[in-house]
């Protein structure tokens, strides 16, 4: 019983401090999405294809979460944003507060879209929020068509899903109706894009989307 | 503070429990593993072609563990072999004391190898001593051959490696041979299979080792 106390301690705490971020962002009228996913479904890869997309038309920054190395932070880096990496040294998800340290680190002035790219975890991150506007969970086709059934949380305290790897639909067992089914049965209420890093597949309709939302400006979300 | 001190309370209190679910499996003269990986690497895939392969060689009772549903359950049952599913219902991983339960509930003389099926998670379950003999972790092809240096814990507490979805290496951005050195620079002690469950590439090497291990009784490795 007591853990279930402090879990809550911790958790009232960190709702506390997303709060501050959240203001923070508004104030500069930022649109902040935390990316949520499993290890490996290609959270850095749409990062990448995005940050090619929208180069010159809308000026975003970068938060890396890793439990070790910063290998997606000098993936991200090429693109000529500001990024910060968080290695959590084995924590499975970031918190508010590590978010609102990696801000301190951020020229803010000018931003409209930030990127909050997760630890690779279907679980445990959808319990902290961390300010953004709207979580983003990306599911691969090779994960197969079941996981919004068997991670629902991810799903409900998603806004959007993104279906990525679809270019490899033919080679694996996994039906695209089927999981976008499933997804939608959790959580009616998601917007659903479905993309390939590998052919660009579905990466404009995506970056369209973040755009009109980044220009409508943070105030909108908070 | 306060919280490192009740994590490790919870610790030392699911060591006690995990120590007494060793001893359990070692009097019936059980072979434990513990098979780890993220969402959709193909646990569950690779459970079922082993279950095919080592039927009438090898006694085998299952526990799935999921955060939601009993998906892997059914598709384990058909096997007719002894089965538990665990359902955490949000929980990010398995603890000892779900598996004394489960344990309980399970018919154990004459079963040889008993096969615990973690939550899909790469970070969380590597901290958790079930009272398995070994981990057993599970990458796929299609998460990247990073994965071992962003989550070295989880590596360097197995010491089985399955590399599994071999057949799509073609198809996406892995290379077999730098996944491998990097799971071997984490753990140079790794046992490394190479399997898919699509063609079936793999899996009697691994069924020999399991039952070769199998056969030489839980006490060996207690």
């Amino acid at each position: 019983m007591s853990v279930i106390t402090i879990e809550r301690k911790v958790l009232e705490k960190n709702d506390q401090v997303a709060a501050e971020n959240r203001e923070l962002l508004r104030k500069h009228g930022i649109f902040a999405i935390n990316v949520v996913s499993s290890p490996g479904a290609g959270k850095t890869s749409i990062l990448e294809r995005t940050l090619e997309h929208l180069k010159g038309r809308l000026p975003v920054a970068v938060i890396e979460g890793d439990v070790q190395t910063d290998i997606d932070a000098r993936r991200v880096a090429k693109y000529n944003v500001p990024a910060v990496q968080i290695v959590t040294a084995g924590g499975c998800h970031l918190e508010a507060n590590l978010v609102r340290d990696a801000l301190g680190n951020i020229d803010l002035k000018g931003i409209r879209l930030l990127v909050i790219e997760n630890v690779g975890n279907l679980v445990c991150p959808s319990n902290y929020d961390l300010g953004e506007a709207l979580k983003v969970v990306v599911a691969s086709t090779t994960e197969g068509d079941d996981k919004p059934l068997k991670y629902p949380a991810m799903f409900r305290n998603s806004s959007v899903l993104i279906i990525n790897k679809i270019d490899l639909v033919p080679y694996v067992n996994c039906k695209l109706e089927t999981l976008r089914k499933n997804a939608l049965q959790i959580n009616p209420a998601l917007t659903v894009f479905e993309t390939s890093c590998t052919t660009g597949a579905g990466i404009p309709a995506w970056c369209d989307w973040l755009e009109q939302k980044s220009n409508v400006g943070g105030t909108a979300h908070s």
